[in-house]
């Protein structure tokens, strides 16, 4: 069994984007520069912005936070939208979720300009990832691409099973793994709540990948010997064992799992840390203009 | 067995049309009216137009036909769709496919205003589609959904093997089967070229949708008795039985499969009569703005 370091590989692409901020920096190109739009005070989202923010530092770029707070209106904030469109030293933009009420989330990533759309949600990027054309692709499934990338893992006519059919990771990685071209070529099904046989049809996977938000749901025995098992579950669960009172959880039962796989993500250290690294990834090829030439 | 009569279902179809366009007749409404853009003189185009143009008179509708000679420039084409798009008598238009060379006819697409894309081949009627909002859904994966309606076959919890993964009938049809919601809800496995145990996955299928172009590849020993089969195929087959020398012949053995199937598709006469009027059908939805309100 070989564990799939998630933490590793998003420092190594790190240091990969670092070298090519220095060699645009060296050739007198601008610096890609991201920015993201916060609303209101919601604690995981200053986490997670913040997160980004200190990820750009860390690369090199210049990063933007635009803060509103929760009385926001849907004009204004569709404003800065469009500001930020057409702002030319902005190369991509994101607007952290979740939104306010009052606010129509779907109009806003809708009025995001797709060159820009670094998390991949407006639907023209959507759209073009199905029809095989070059697009944003969200943060996880962009990350899990990655990995299997870097860890040459055959996809090619292997049947894989993605758990879950949610709208920013088991739909898109479905519909990517199943394209034509290398690390796609597999055949995928997506089981979700309504499907019946869960077990008899991911005991015949070569690749599980478990997005479903039901924290140890894979079992040893839904498990194939030798199969390729990506963990995108992070639930925080109830544990005595840490200072916090929780723990982070991913959606497969990694001991008993973990055995039978020549390959698994761990929880946390897998998938999660690939999630950053992705949106820099789209950042930069937003600011090389390499999507939408 | 049961035979899914297409031609029937079409025509019953159109003839709720007729009545929907005599209401909104009747209460001053605006006439339905689609245009087609054609470019060159292709045999197989100028019938699928002109048999565009005739749904439109029978239900009704009104409907303008444009024509470009082979030589349009790229720059002419998109100042007409640009023209349609603003065209507020018109509610939805083709440009039928192929297009010349010189056609970047993915540019030419995405030019279509997505309130207008009758066709439904905008990446944003695809990405909404992907995501669950009202989107305009190409005309085949459209009316094999409208098939299964129509017979009331269950999908929810079914296990659904599509065989294809086009973007204009595999791919789509895939995704919404597997959504959340009435005839959806279905487990569903895309294979392709490049999969293996193609015979051993159709073999577990409740429905199989055959969409590959491969004249009669599905045998009986391929399906499971009581499946559902719905056959996409349309390939030209030399034929010393007919009397222009060829046959319309479907993906699936017919003889052999539709005695082991609860339901099937014959060729023709299954799902093709159904695609001129998906077309009608989001032609009359764009007039009645019931995907972008």
């Amino acid at each position: 069994m070989k564990l799939i370091d998630g933490k590793k590989i998003a420092s190594e692409i790190k240091t990969e984007i670092v070298a090519e901020v220095e060699l645009i920096k060296k050739n007198g190109g601008k610096i890609p520069h991201l920015a993201a739009i916060l609303v209101g005070h919601d604690g995981g989202s200053e986490i997670y912005v913040a997160n980004k923010v200190k990820a750009c530092e860390e690369v090199g770029f210049k990063s933007s936070l635009i803060r509103f707070e929760d009385d926001v209106t849907q004009q204004e904030l569709l404003a800065k939208v469009h500001e930020l469109n057409l702002n030319n030293d902005i190369d991509g933009f994101i607007v952290q979720l979740p939104l306010p009420k009052q606010i129509n989330k779907q109009k806003v990533i809708e009025a995001i300009a797709p060159q820009k759309d670094a998390d991949g949600f407006n639907p023209v990027n959507i759209g073009r990832t199905v029809i095989g054309l070059p697009s944003f692709v969200s943060a996880t499934p962009f990350g899990i691409i990655e990995l299997l990338k870097r860890y040459k893992i055959e996809t090619s006519g292997k049947y894989c099973v993605v758990l879950g059919r949610s709208n920013i990771v088991g739909r898109p990685l479905s519909i990517l793994l199943s394209q034509k071209g290398k690390f796609a070529d597999a055949t995928v099904t997506v089981l979700h709540s309504r499907s019946n046989n869960i077990k008899e049809i991911c005991c015949m996977a070569d690749i599980i990948i478990a997005a479903l938000g039901q924290p140890e749901f894979v079992k040893a025995n839904m498990v194939k010997e030798g199969a390729v098992v990506i963990d995108v579950g992070t639930t925080r669960v109830k544990s005595e064992l840490t200072k916090s009172g929780f723990k982070l959880t991913g959606d497969v039962k990694f001991d008993e799992v973990a055995t039978k796989c020549s390959f698994i993500t761990p929880v946390p250290g897998g998938v999660g840390p690939m999630t950053i690294v992705s949106l820099l990834k789209n950042t930069l090829l937003a600011a090389k203009k390499e999507i939408y030439k």
